[in-house]
């Protein structure tokens, strides 16, 4: 199984991180050995939201290549820019045809503008959700929303919670309380 | 003020991006307009616990100069290498004379490592709790322990937890209940 973490300039490094550790815990703990994963961009290196630089693992690789592409959040400013950015939507949406679509926080309007969230219901972080409405079926305000395909996730920290998901999602329930213990995260 | 995130080769993302998020956003939210900080390593860039490269921002700079040093965890295994490392831990070290340390998860044995927990009483990951114990006076098992000028958090997610204390206490409550909203943290 191959997961790609998109990341690109602005991305808020928690939407990321809070669904990475998760994730890369499947493998190191054994659940899914066999999990890969890159983190994709569209240059060597990105700088998140406070220019903190982060070197991606594979730069313009078509999203076609894996079986799930996972997209953070950015604050609007970075967003607004990327929605209008026909080559950054143009690689995202090589992503349309992959087995699972999730995103963290506006992530999902990234999905949107890309034209992957046509007849979908979707979220996205509470202050974003008329945003959101444009470019999907319908929004919820739900944590964690699946539809169809696509698995998107409220704001920020919710990352974590996707990540959760997924677990049990893509392994099993023990797999997910396992690893929900791991990260302390059962006692919050 | 002035802040100190210290990462190094092992570091476990999470631990670092739950704290990072919640106090940068003290300064963009205008709560503490002329916060400042920096991403301190000993070296121009380290690889997380599973290889994804991170820049300083500040390479082997003595950490007298912050008013804050707050030291992320990582798994067993590179902690282990790191409290043997003595020029990490004098490095580490020129942080005991700051006002205010801190430490998620494994982070803090690097601090007792580095000598800086004595007659504290601290907190680590629940797994480790014998091993940050040599370090320290006390060990507790709460998710936030302030002894004297530490305090320690948990696993992983209490990095967040840690995060949104210290936005109450250099901040108010306000910022802190802001800031929660805005990360989504209020209604997990």
């Amino acid at each position: 199984m191959n997961v790609a973490f998109v990341i690109y300039d602005g991305v808020t490094l928690l939407d990321f991180a809070g669904m990475y550790d998760p994730i890369t815990r499947l493998k190191r703990e054994k659940f899914l050995p066999d999990l890969q994963w890159d983190v994709c961009a569209m240059q060597d290196s990105i700088a998140d939201g406070e220019n903190l630089v982060i070197s991606s693992t594979q730069v313009k690789k078509p999203l076609n290549h894996y079986d799930i592409v996972l997209v953070p959040g950015a604050r609007i400013k970075f967003i607004d820019t990327l929605i209008v950015n026909k080559q950054f939507l143009t690689w995202l949406n090589t992503a349309s045809s992959v087995k699972l679509l999730g995103s963290v926080c506006t992530g999902s309007i990234l999905l949107g503008a890309a034209g992957m969230l046509t007849n979908a219901t979707a979220t996205t972080h509470p202050n974003h959700l008329q945003t959101l409405k444009k470019y999907c079926d319908k929004v919820s305000t739900k944590r964690i929303v699946k539809s169809n395909n696509v698995i998107t996730a409220g704001g920020v920290t919710s990352a974590i919670d996707l990540g959760l998901y997924l677990c049990e999602y893509l392994a099993n329930k023990t797999a997910r309380s396992h690893i929900e213990k791991l990260m302390d995260y059962n006692n919050v």
